[in-house]
C-alpha cells in the first residue's frame, strides 16, 4: 500500500483551512486558506448591539470548496500524491455557533424570506445576545435540575445553544418557528458534505451537545422536555427535534457525496469522520493524553484535559464542561478557557492603536515589553475584557488595568495585559489539580504558542511550568484529518484508535520554554494580588481591602527597576 | 491722573508669562509668554527616576527679562501707554519649587562646581524622589507634633520643601551641606528683582511656607528646631536659616532695583508684592471670597476656599493645607487639589497615542467623547495617575480602570478619564461641605476651563453645580497684577486693600455650565460606585466586594445606549 493521505477541514471565526496530512506521519503536504467574504472579516456585526456576532453559513460551503481544490492543486506538486490516496476527512469548527435550519437542514439564511435576517445566520460562538437567557436557564437549572449545571461550571454560558435559541425565540419568534431545528456548525459542515443534514439522518456530536447543550448520557441525553418546556413551551418543540444519541469523532457522519466529491475534487465514498469543536480536535492533534494539559491559545483559550472514563471523577466548579468522550473517545473530556487572550492584545493593537500602525503593531510593542522585567510595569490587571468563562464563569466581567502613572507606556500595558492572561491561565490549572488532575505537562497550540515567544516565556514564568508547543501549526486541522485516518481504519491505511493516531501523528517542538526561577520569584508575588483583584471583583462574597495593593505592586516596580 | 498699570509675571511649568493690565479694571492689555529652553520643556527629567523633575532657575532670569520686554513693546501700541505709568509688580510661581542657594541667595546651580548636577536646580512641585522622606516626616510628626499634621491633610507631601530638602541630604550631602538655605521659587524671583536675595534680607510668603513647610503662626512660625532635628541633625541647620515671620501678597517684598528696572525697562523703585504660588493667586485673580471655590484646572487642580480669619474653623481631614492669610489677606487659606488632571488627559494623547498623532489629538477625542452619553462608555475609573491629593493625600496611589471590553474604544477611554476628574472633584466639594464650607458658588479658571467646553459640562454634570469660568484666561498673572496694584496703593493709582482690587478688576465669563438633569442622574449612580472604588483602594480600612460594581456599570451602559 502506497503513502496514504487524509484531509482535516478547520473552519474559523475569520476562515477556512484545508489540510492534507501524510496519514502514516502526520507530515503535512499541503495547507491552504480561504478568508470568508461577508460581514467584517467572516463575522456579522450589529454597530448597536456589541453583543451581536453572526456567520454566514454561505461563506462555509463556498470557503469549504473554494479551500479544498486549492490544498488539492497545491498537494499535487507533491512527490506521488494523487487525490485517490486521500482515505479520509474530518472537520473541526468554532462552537457553540448553531445555526436555525429547516426539515432538510437548508439554514433559515439561504431562505429567500429571511435574506439579510440577522437572526437566520448562524449565532457565532462569541454572539453574546442570549445573556439574559443565561441568566435565566442557569436560574432555573439552579433550582430545579442542579446536576446539570454541576457538568457545566455552575453557570450556563451566553455562548451556547440554548442561550442563543431562546434569545431567538424571543427576539425572532417568526423565524424561531420557521426553523425545524437548530444545528452546530461542527454537525453541519459534515452533514453537508455527506448528505446527511436531514432531519432524519442527521447526527450530533457529543462534544458540542455535551458542552455547549447540556447533553450528557447520566441522564439520557439533552435535557428533559419538561425542563425546556418551563422556559418556554415552544423551546421543547425544539428539545423534540434532538435524538437522543450523540456521537464522537470516532463514529463516521457518513461518507463524502457524489455531489461534493466532484466539487472538491476527491474520490466519492469517502468517510466523513464527526465534527467536533476546533479547540477539542485541537487537544486531540497535540496528543492530549492523562495528565497533559494542552492549551489552545488564540483569540481565546481553551484548556483541556482527559481522564479515564473508568476512573471516578468529582464535578469542579467553574469548568466550562466534563462530558463522557467529547475529545477523545475512552476518556472524560474536561473543558476550561479563557473567554479573551489573543483577543485582548488584539484590541490593544486595533483599536486602541497606540502610537498608530507602525509604532503599535504587535511586532513592535512586543519587542519593546520582551525589554522590561518582571513587574517593571507597575500594572496588574484583570484579563476579563470579554468576561471570565473558567472558574467565574460570568459573561458580564470586565477588564481592569490598576497601577497607570502618567508615565506609562503602551508597551508596558501591552505586556501587563500579556501577564493578566497568564494569570488567568494559572487560576485554570491551579483549579484542576485542586480537584485531583495533576498537571504533568503543559502543550501548547494556536496561533499565539507559536508566533509569540515572549507570550510563551511569560506563561512559563507564571505558571512556573515548562510550556511545550505542539509540532503542527495547525493542530486542530491535524485532530480533524487524524479523526478522518481513523474512521478510514488500519485497513485503509489509516488506524483502529486515536492511540495509535496520537502516537504516529503528533509531537511537540524542540522549542521548549523553562520558567525563570527570579522571574517566577517576581510573578508569584504579583499573582497573589492578582487573585486579590479576581476574588473581590468576581466572587461574590469576598471582601477584602485594597489599600496596600497599590503600594505592593509599586514596590514590586521599583525592586524591578533596581 | 492718567491710566496706570501693573505687570503680572506668572512662572510656570513650562515657560514664564508676563501681563500688563489696567489698574482701573484689569482689561489686559499686553502679554507675552517665553518658553523655558532647558531640559524637556523647562523640566529637566532623569529617565531612569520617573519621580524626578527639576528646572533650571537660569530660564527664570532669562524667562522673566525677555518676556518682560515683550509685553511692554507690544503694550506700546495700546493707546496712552507709557511705562512710567506702570506702578506696581507682582509675581505667582509654581511650588512647591525651592532651590538650593548661597548666603547671598545665588542659586548653587549657578556655582561652576555644581553646574549639571540635577540636585542643584530647583525641585519643581511635581518631583516626587523625596516619598520615602515625606513618609518619614509624616511618621514622625504623627508621633510627636501631630498639630503640624491637622494643618495639613494628615500628611506631609513629597512635593514639599521638607521632604525634598530631606532627601538632598541624603542623596547628595556635598550640595547639602554647600547650602546656606532653601528658597521657594515664590520668594526668590521677587527677591531677584528687588535685590532681597540674601540671606540677610529675603522675605518668605505665608503662602508657600504655610501650605509647603507646615508654617503657622500658631506654633510660632516654622517647625520647631527640636523636631526638624529629630530627622537629622543637618536639617536643624537648615530650620536657623528660616525667618520667624512670614508675609502676605498685601506686603512688598521690596523695590525694583535699578539694574532691573534697566534690564526690564521700567521705572526703578516700584514696589514688587511678595510672591505667591501660582494658583493661590489665580483664586484671587478669579474674585475669590467666602462662599466661592475657585477652580483651577490645569495640569492638575488648586481648590480654594477662604473663611474669615476671626470666625472658627475645624481641622479638615485630608486638605492640603489650612494657612491664614495665605490666600487673601484677612482670611484663612484653604487649599485642596487634584495631583493630575489635564496631565491625565495630556497623558493619553501624548504618551498613550491612541490611533497616532491627528486621530489621537485632543481635539479629535473631545469632538468623539462629547458624542457619548454619560455612562455609555461602561468604563469607570480612578483619577490617580498621579497619587491623590486630597482627601486621601497619597502619592503612592495610582490609576485604574474599570470595564474595558473588546469594544472599548479611545474616544471612551478619554471620556471616562475626565469623569474620573470630575468624580475626584467633587469628592473634594463634598469633604468641604462636611465642615461646614458652603459651596455657593464653583469658579473655574485655568486653560482647561476655557479650552474644553466638554471638560465643564461633565464637571457641572458630576458635581451638580453650575461652572463659572473666570473672565481672565490668565487668572494667576491678573491676580498677580492685582497684588502689584494693592502694594503700590490707592495713591499711586493702585488699591488699599483685595476687596477693592477684586471687585474692580475681576468677573466671570457669561457662558456658563449649568447641571443637565438626565445626566447628573445617571453621574449620581456612577459617583457611588466611583466612591466605593475611592474607598476600597484608598481607605485603609474600607472593605467591600465589588462583584455587582462591574455589572452595574455594564447595566449603567446598556440604559444609556437606550
Amino acid at each position: 500500500m502506497g503513502t496514504k493521505y487524509s484531509i482535516g477541514l478547520d473552519l474559523g471565526t475569520n476562515s477556512v483551512r484545508a489540510l492534507i496530512v501524510d496519514a502514516a506521519t502526520g507530515e503535512e503536504i499541503a495547507e491552504s486558506v480561504w478568508d470568508y467574504v461577508r460581514g467584517e472579516g467572516g463575522v456579522v456585526l450589529d454597530p448597536r448591539d456589541p453583543h451581536l456576532a453572526r456567520q454566514d453559513p454561505a461563506d462555509w460551503v463556498q470557503g469549504v470548496e473554494a479551500c479544498v481544490r486549492q490544498a488539492l492543486q497545491e498537494a499535487a506538486s507533491h512527490d506521488g500524491f494523487s487525490p485517490q490516496d486521500v482515505i479520509g476527512m474530518g472537520v473541526d469548527t468554532t462552537g457553540s455557533t448553531p445555526l436555525p435550519v429547516d426539515r432538510a437542514g437548508e439554514p433559515l439564511a439561504f431562505h429567500d424570506e429571511f435574506r439579510g435576517n440577522p437572526n437566520a445566520l448562524a449565532w457565532l460562538w462569541k454572539d453574546h445576545t442570549g445573556h439574559a437567557e443565561a441568566e435565566e436557564i442557569t436560574e432555573a437549572a439552579s433550582r430545579r435540575r442542579p446536576h446539570y449545571l454541576a457538568k457545566c461550571g455552575g453557570k450556563y454560558s451566553s455562548e451556547w445553544l440554548w442561550s442563543k435559541a431562546l434569545h431567538c425565540l424571543r427576539v425572532a419568534p417568526e423565524l424561531f418557528d420557521a426553523a425545524h431545528t437548530w444545528v452546530e456548525m461542527a454537525d453541519w459542515i459534515p452533514a453537508l458534505l455527506t448528505g446527511t443534514t436531514h432531519a432524519d439522518a442527521l447526527k450530533r456530536c457529543v462534544c458540542a451537545a455535551g458542552h455547549k447543550a447540556m447533553f450528557n448520557p447520566a441522564w439520557g441525553g439533552y435535557p428533559d422536555e419538561e425542563f425546556v418546556g418551563s422556559l418556554d413551551d415552544r423551546l421543547a418543540g425544539l428539545r423534540r427535534t434532538l435524538p437522543d444519541r450523540a456521537y464522537s469523532i470516532a463514529d463516521t457522519a457518513g461518507t463524502l457525496t457524489p455531489e461534493w466529491a466532484q466539487k472538491l475534487g476527491l474520490p466519492a465514498g469517502i468517510p466523513v469522520a464527526m465534527g467536533a469543536i476546533d479547540a477539542h480536535l485541537g487537544g486531540v492533534g497535540s496528543g492530549i493524553g492523562p495528565g497533559m494539559l494542552v492549551k489552545t491559545i488564540g483569540t481565546s483559550t481553551c484548556d483541556m484535559m482527559v481522564w479515564p472514563l473508568d476512573e471516578d471523577l468529582p464535578d469542579i466548579p467553574g469548568l466550562c464542561g466534563i462530558v463522557p468522550e467529547s475529545i477523545l473517545p475512552g476518556y472524560y473530556g474536561l473543558e476550561a478557557g479563557q473567554s479573551a487572550v489573543g483577543d485582548i492584545y488584539n484590541w490593544f493593537v486595533n483599536t486602541m492603536r497606540p502610537g498608530g500602525a507602525v509604532e503599535g503593531s504587535h511586532e513592535a510593542l512586543t519587542e519593546q515589553a520582551a525589554q522590561l522585567r518582571p513587574g517593571q510595569s507597575g500594572l496588574l490587571g484583570l484579563d476579563w475584557h470579554n468576561g471570565n468563562r473558567t472558574v467565574l464563569a460570568d459573561q458580564r466581567l470586565t477588564g481592569v488595568l490598576v497601577g497607570m502613572t502618567l508615565h506609562t507606556t503602551p508597551a508596558e500595558i501591552y505586556r501587563s495585559l500579556i501577564e493578566s492572561t497568564a494569570f488567568g491561565a494559572r487560576v485554570i490549572m491551579g483549579r484542576f489539580e485542586e480537584y485531583g488532575l495533576t498537571v504533568g505537562r503543559v502543550v501548547n497550540c494556536g496561533g499565539i504558542s507559536v508566533k509569540n515567544p515572549l507570550v510563551m516565556q511569560v506563561h512559563a514564568d507564571i505558571v512556573g511550568r515548562t510550556m511545550e508547543v505542539t509540532r503542527s501549526a495547525q493542530a486542530c486541522a491535524l485532530g480533524a484529518a487524524m479523526a478522518g485516518a481513523v474512521v478510514a481504519g488500519s485497513a485503509a491505511g489509516g488506524y483502529d484508535n486515536f492511540d495509535q493516531a496520537i502516537d504516529a501523528m503528533t509531537g511537540v517542538l524542540e522549542r521548549k520554554y523553562v520558567p525563570d526561577p527570579d522571574s517566577a520569584k517576581v510573578y508569584e508575588r504579583l499573582y497573589g494580588l492578582y487573585k486579590r483583584l479576581h476574588d473581590i471583583y468576581g466572587a461574590k462574597d469576598r471582601t477584602d481591602n485594597l489599600y496596600d495593593l497599590m503600594k505592593e505592586v509599586q514596590t514590586i516596580r521599583d525592586e524591578a527597576r533596581g
